[in-house]
């Protein structure tokens, strides 16, 4: 049954196709936002999901910049950041901490660049809210001269969907122990008090 | 008297210069965090303050990539944004929708970036995390075929100060009024509860 979104949104906009194929329920246990194996086939071209909150998804980019490019995007539809709630744009900067280390810990990447684009002249090319995280590795040496352009499809290599899932996979583990962790300390905090 | 962060960093992080030149309290009402006049010369070289609470400040960049460029940080130093809180990337990020519109508004501009640079290779130059806001206007023809090195100080221009008061002024005055409008819309709505 199409939702709302569908009807305002007709096939036209990718990140609402996966936001719609990949639901959430609110819930009290932040790890259980990291899915444990979500099927990349529910969308085409396949979706190595990361993320997936009432309000947040993260999942790879199909055209990496480099190995470990990240999306991080609002589940409702809107075009530019200054379209977003107060709260949506809380919830996206809230996990972005903890996806950046996910993704470094994976890749082994230090340096990584967070970038979100808004509109034509800024080179968004989806026109749904997303962060990219990129890491920057040294093995890409020319990386730095590269131009804004890169954020077209042109200069960017397609996924390989194994290597996707391998690494959404790692992602998604390193994610759940890190939530785990603080679940638990948050656990303990709360014995204490008793 | 030297805070804790004037200890563990003594004069050599311009970030928390500003953050502890410009205090801020707790406060229910956000617009109260958007500064009446500060004083720009509280710092060298000035710095044009255009959002000040207790865990984000938001100001012009001194040397900017184009007209409006504005900087929002996290309060405490913190080098790459996998170092903050989930608290505080949320804080940040709550900000960002409000303060892309007033920089749209006031440059008059509706493309922008928002970029977050993490380590040398992703051209962070102040280890303080930061987001850039960058207004992509459309007479900066050649913006998009610019690189990455950009963000080097080599190719921007000091911002002259007179003209950073005045836009960071308009920018406070946009900011306020949104602000002062979301309050007033809170307060009826609490009124219609009764």
């Amino acid at each position: 049954m199409p939702t709302e979104v569908d009807l305002h949104y007709p096939q036209s906009c990718p990140f609402c196709t996966i936001a719609n194929a990949y639901q959430s329920t609110p819930s009290d246990s932040l790890s259980s936002y990291v899915p444990s194996s979500p099927d990349p086939a529910r969308v085409s071209p396949e979706c190595h999901l990361i993320l997936c909150t009432p309000t947040v998804l993260a999942f790879l980019d199909i055209l990496p910049m480099t190995r470990g490019h990240v999306l991080v995007i609002s589940r409702r539809h809107a075009e530019k950041l200054g379209d977003l709630r107060d709260a949506e744009g809380g919830a996206l900067g809230s996990w972005l901490p903890a996806l950046s280390r996910a993704v470094c810990k994976v890749t082994g990447v230090s340096d990584w660049n967070t970038v979100q684009n808004n509109g034509i002249r800024a080179a968004q090319v989806v026109p749904h809210v997303h962060f990219h995280i990129i890491p920057r590795p040294e093995t890409v040496p020319s990386l730095q001269a590269r131009s804004w352009t890169m954020f077209g499809k042109g200069q960017r290599e397609d996924l390989d969907d194994d290597e996707g899932a391998k690494l959404a996979g790692e992602m998604r583990e390193v994610l759940r122990m890190e939530l785990g962790r603080a679940g638990e300390a948050e656990e303990e905090a709360g014995k204490a008090k008793l």
